[in-house]
Order: structure tokens, then sequence, then C-alpha cells
């Protein structure tokens, strides 16, 4: 039964899959992807140009469509979405749980979602309502309404034939809901208290009620970190009035961790994290080019600080050589304090209340870190141009510019922060427009004062 | 019961107790660390200050201190360990689970771990050592041994009654493991089975064998992904000859997820995710000098290659001004090409089957915003120099070095990771030397030959 092979798409096998598809060998890329799962399915249509792609997506049975294109981004889901007529998209999509279908009906055309409401039983079509009616990224968009709840004043014995009457459990069920009359969440009873205990004991003797509930209108990266840091497998969703309207279940927050793991990566290099690896060029090109401008600006920024030292540079070309090392350096060093920082805040470890302290402590390490290497710099200096004073000015520029670097590293993500903005998006940028143009100046300021 | 402030340590709650604590007033600080879990527990002890982190830790319930070890970052364990005597420790981390105190046991001083291995029993001790004879990061340190079995020949009445008489079951079990005599692992039976069936079903007829057990020396990244992609919440584990060893669970999972979100997050910046934010100067000077060293070593490449054109760069210093431009946004185009790289072969979507397509697409974009940005740049150099042929050279320079900074971006890591490198941590020192070299080297070069 230990067959982690079949469910280890390796390299290897992406490769020979590649080959079949290569030469038009469709059978064993259809056997393959019926041992893969939506999600991996997906990984395999992302990793896939655009040709291909399409190939292997006819190739998948229609009963996965729909999950499938739940497991990609945004941009591969278009695309998708694209090639399917509208009959072939409502049979994809009708089945999936409410939750589901309520994160993929903004990218369906009007005509499907027209079509799936029409065909939807009425408790049905008002649960979709009722989740879309909440803002994306909350709870409300997490939770699913499918759960099953019992009252506080009958035994397990009765649960027990209840549910045995009622047939299956709603996936990932490992607790049923205690609630009032009026739907008031009360707690909840475990499967696992369910099964160890007597059949006369009451529901009531059973309740959990330490886990809090989680109100509909929490935010999305909060559940995500309550359920990592509490070892939730599940928790209840309530109203304001404490009413229990669904429950969110640890794989949808372990979704919510991974897309949250690369907008952070992918942001600090200006991208975003739905982009497509083969995405059409133009369409990636407007993208990267927004970026790729602001940067240009800066860049423009930093150069008409050297514009300003033209005739010191005239003087001693040695200085243009030299000078991108204190700027790059500084680069590095900030980048290092700012990858620190911005997982501090993302993980809420670094605010108003420690910032003092931090930038105390990278203050006096980026002056060690100066000290230390403006020296190194300073030597190769001396050895490469013979200069005493050349070598004397790099070295304080370069431990001037690991201070600015630490400094800009410190503060900048947190004034964005504190901004309303993305840290991880938009610090790098400041960053290097700070440590260039410090660098540049400090440089070539020193050097004009007392070379020239 | 919807108390979600209580469980939300925000910087509002954290500011607070940072107060409290700089009053000395520890009993608002108490009440609130009973009200955190120990993985929050754990995160506010990282975001604080050494001197402020002593107390605190001071102030965690005994019972707490074992669960809140596993929960913080190496460096900040480590602090925490030197600060406990032996018998402290001992009390903190016997009542661990076999598979949280493996994950402890090698930041213990010896003296503690012979203690604890003298207090627990001879079942314990195997179980123990079993463990930690596989090696780390994968299934086999991983995984709980304990565990509920079953056999298949009974019926769901037996097993119940089998439970009532045993009582409580392992933390998170949502499935019985059905065993052959010789503990061979045949399939599971969850317990929402167990609670939807009548009494007299046999439990042959409930087993699902269907999800592949999972071998006990897999990479804890695959079991991560396979959890993952599979929306599984507990897996078995089994040795080479199918016997079960042990089960694990999402919420390990969960952590592993965090870890290598964390480790790429850092990696980047040449830093090790187990870094205290608060780690004392001297320790943090060692690591960051190492990573800062490599790259000044690279700026005196790229600026040895300025050092070539110094009689081009004497005879029009606009060059110097400019240089640094060419070669930082070669930098930047690079970068946003290597985050997706980086993550397309953390994903294994990218890999030997389909680095012509994607090079070739990134070298279409490169060329596209090359001519962009060139032309941009043109302008804009032309407007201020007024020297069209400069402004002709910057351009082509510009337009290659994206050109250059797309054939690296998308090589670098994939040739690391080939080399059995880590793409994510030295990919980018690579590449903003090819950028820079190549950067300057162009600029310059074409000034040469068409400018002086």
């Amino acid at each position: 039964m230990a067959e982690s092979n079949r469910s280890d798409h390796t390299s290897r096998q992406l490769r020979m899959l590649s080959q079949a598809l290569d030469s038009g060998r469709l059978g064993p890329v259809r056997r393959l992807i019926n041992t893969l799962s939506p999600a991996e399915i997906g990984h395999l249509l992302e990793s896939l140009p655009p040709g291909k792609r399409e190939v292997v997506w006819g190739l998948v049975e229609p009963e996965d469509d729909g999950e499938v294109l739940l497991h990609v981004g945004d941009e591969v889901r278009e695309a998708l979405i694209a090639d399917m007529d509208p009959d072939e998209l409502v049979a994809a999509v009708e089945d999936l749980d409410i939750d589901d279908l309520a994160d993929l009906v903004d990218d369906l055309p009007e005509q499907v979602t027209e079509e799936i409401l029409r065909s939807m039983d009425r408790e049905n079509r008002d649960r979709l309502e009722q989740v879309l009616s909440y803002p994306e990224d909350t709870a409300g968009r997490l939770m699913n309404p499918d759960l099953v709840t019992v009252r506080a004043d009958v035994t397990v014995d009765v649960v027990l034939r209840y549910l045995r009457l009622r047939g299956e459990l709603p996936e990932h069920t490992d607790h049923l809901y205690v609630v009032s009359r009026r739907r008031q969440y009360l707690g909840r009873v475990s499967l696992a208290a369910l099964v160890t205990h007597e059949p006369s004991t009451p529901i009531n003797e059973l309740i959990d009620d330490e886990q809090p509930a989680i109100p509909v209108d929490m935010d999305a990266v909060q559940v995500a970190n309550l359920f990592s840091d509490r070892d939730w497998l599940s928790a209840p969703v309530v109203d304001g009035n404490n009413i229990l309207l669904g429950r969110i279940t640890i794989d949808d927050v372990v979704d919510i961790i991974r897309e949250q793991a690369e907008h952070q990566a992918m942001a600090s290099a200006g991208l975003d994290e739905e982009e497509d690896l083969f995405s059409p060029v133009w369409r990636a090109m407007r993208r990267r080019l927004l970026w790729l401008t602001i940067n240009l600006g800066t860049a423009f920024l930093a150069a008409s600080v050297v514009g300003q030292f033209q005739d010191t540079i005239d003087q001693l070309v040695a200085l243009a050589v030299l000078m991108p090392i204190v700027a790059g350096m500084g680069g590095n060093a900030g980048t290092q304090v700012l990858a620190l920082m911005v997982r501090g805040i993302a993980l809420r470890q670094v605010g108003m209340h420690n910032v003092v302290v931090l930038l105390w402590k990278e203050v006096r390490l980026a002056l060690l870190n100066g000290v230390v290497l403006g020296s190194l710099l300073g030597v190769v200096v001396l050895l490469w141009f013979g200069k005493p004073m050349l070598s004397l000015v790099i070295g304080m520029a370069m431990t001037a510019n690991m201070l600015f670097a630490a400094l800009a590293g410190v503060l900048i993500p947190l004034t964005l922060k504190r901004a309303g903005f993305d840290p991880a998006l938009a610090s790098s940028i400041f960053l290097t427009t700070v440590t260039d143009v410090l660098g540049f100046f400090t440089f070539l300021g020193l050097a004009t004062l007392l070379l020239i």
C-alpha cells in the first residue's frame, strides 16, 4: 500500500509526460492524470506551456474539472475557462461545495452563473448568496455551511441513532455542533468523545466550549494564524448574535497559508502570485514594465546624485570604478534587515512596541559590519590604487552606508505598514533608493571634501 | 463565545504588555499569557528583547514550558534552555509526545537527556529511540507512534465497546487503523464511518484503502505536499514491509509548510530562518558577514570590469553617471525572473522538461521590455546630456542587459538545483554578479567602440 510513487509527480514523471505529449501518445497521459488529485492536476497544468496545457485539460475527467479550476492561479484559471463552452462549465461547477463555488463565481461568465443559479434548489441558492455576501478574505468566505448540529439535552445513544439514520457526514467532520433552539452556538462535541463514552452519557457532559467560535468577519489571515498557532482542525463560525453559520476546516486554511507565503515571495520582486509561468508575453510585459519603470525612476534619482559630482569623478576616475561597490553593499546589507523585518511584521512580532530595541540592535550590528567590511574594502583599495586617502574615504563611506541601510531596513517596512501599504511589496524599491542615493552621495561627497 | 480578541494578540496588546513589563506590573502579563496557546507564547517570546523575554519566560506555567520550547526558533530555544536548570528542563519535557520530544532532544544538555531516558518506561524509551533512528526531515521524525488499531474481522459494535473501555483517544484521531496480526497496514476506518453505520456492520465493509500509506523515509517536504494537494488530515506511516509504525497529522504538516516558506523568504537574503530577531550582535554579525563578504567579492569583480574602462570614463564622465542604471535595471529584471523560477522549482513546476519553452518566453519578454525601457532611457539621456550617440549606446546596453538578466534568471536557479544547491539561497548573488558585470561591460564597451 506504500505506493508513494503513485502520488509523487516527480520531474522524471513530468519529463515522461512531456515526451508522451510531444509524441501524441495520450493513453499514458490520461492514465497518469487519473492517479492525480485535483490539486496535483492543477500544479501539472500550471507547469505546462499553453499548447500542452490545453491537451491535458481536455483529458481531465469532466467530474474533476471544477475542483481543478479551484486549484490553479487566477491567470491560468481564466485561460482554462476561456477554453470551455458554457454547458461544460455548468456541468463542471454545479456539484462543487458552496464555499468552493463562491470562490469561482467571479471568474465565470455571467451566462454560466445565471444557469447555475437557476439549476440550484432554493436552499442552496440562499446559501450561496449568503456566502457571497461576505467580503473576500474573511471567515465568511472560507466557511462551509454544511455541518451537523445536535441539541445539548439528548444522550450519546440518541445522537448515534440520528447519525446512523442520517448516513454520510460532511467531508472532514470531526465535531458535531451543539446549538440552542435559536441556532445559537453553545459548544461542540468531538466524534472521538462520542465513540469513547457510554451510550447513556448526556451530550451536555461532553460539550467542549473552550475553543472560541470565529466571528464571520474575521480576516482570513488571522483565521489561518489561529488554526496554526492552536493546532485546530476545524472551527465554528458565528455571526454577531452568536448564531452558528458554518465551519472552517484546516484543509482550506492550508491553502491560505500557502497563498500568503507565495504572495510574500513574489511581492518582493513586484510580481503577482497569480502570475502564470507561461502567461502570454504581452500580458506579462505590462505587469513587469510597471515595476521596472518605477525602478528606472529611482535609478535616475541615484544617477542624478552622481551627476552632481561629475567634476570630482573627472579628476579621479577611480571613484567611478569604486562607487558601485559602496552603493551595492548597502543594498545587500539593507535587504538582510528587510527580510527579518518583513517576516517579523507578518508574524506580528515587530511593531511600535519593540522598534527602538530592534533599531538599536541593527545599528550596532551595522556599525560592526561596516567597520569590518569597510576596513577590508579599504585594504583592497589601497593595494589596487595605492592611495591611502582614497582607501580611508571608501572605508568611511561603506561604514556610513551600512548604517543608512540598517535604518532604512527597519524603518521603511514599518512606515509602509502603518500607512496601510504591503511592506513585502514596496519596501525593496525604497530601500535600494536610499542605499544608492546615500551611498553615492557619501562616497563622492567625502571624496570631494578630502581628496580633491 | 465569539471572543476572537482573546486569541488575537494584536500589536495593541503587545504594546500594553510591553508597557506592563516596563512598569514591573506582572499580574496583567501573567493573565494575558494564560490565555495564549504554547505557539502564541512562542511568538510572543520571539518578539521580546532578551531582558523582557526572560521575565515572560519565567511567568509561563511550567506545564506549558515544553510545548513552548517546540514553538520557537532554534536560536531562541537555545537561549531559553540555557536559562533553565536541569530539573526544570526534565519536568518541562518529560510529558511531551514522543515525536515532539524527539524534536527537542538535540538541543537538550546531555545530562537532561539521560535523566529523561532514565525516567521513561521501557516502551516509551524504545519508541523514542525508534523515532530518533530516522533522519531529520523525514516522515519517521514527523510521525506519532500513538494510534488506535483494530482488526478487520470484528463489527462496529465490538469496536465501539473497545473504544469505550479504552477511553480517551490520542489527540487529533480521525481514523482507526486496520492491521493484520503481524501489524501490517490494511487500511483505515474513519470515526465518521463508525458513527454512521449500524453496530452490526463488519469493519471489513468500512475499510478505506484508497489513501496510500506514507513510507517512513519519505522527505518531509514531500509529505507536506501530499497533505496539502490531497486535503489529508492524517496519514499512516509504514516501513518497507508495510508494518504500521505511526501516523502523521495535519497540524505537524502545517508547521512544515510554514517553515519551508520562511526558509525561502529568508534564504534569498542569505539569512537562516532560525535567526532570532534579537540575537546577540556578535552572533548575528558572524552570520551576516559571511554573506556580505561573498557579495563584496562579486562587487569587486564588477568594479574590476569598470576598471578596464577608466580611459573611456576619463574622456566622457557622463558614462560614470549612467552606468549604475544599466547594471541596476538588469538586476531588477533578473530578480523578477528569479522569483518566478524559485517558486516554480519549489512547486516542481519547472524542470528540464519545460526549460526551453520558459527560456524562449522570458527571452522575448526581455527583448520587449528592453526595447521599451531602453527607448525611454535613451530619450531621457538625450534630454539630459544632449548626445544622440550616448543615448543610442545606453538604449542598446539596456536591452542587452535585460536579455542577460532573463537568461541568468532562468538558468542560474536550475543549474544550482541540478548541482544539489538550494536555489533560493545562492541564486541572487550569481544573478546580480551577471547583471552587474555584463551591464557594465556592455555599456562601457559599446561606449568605447562608438563614442570615443
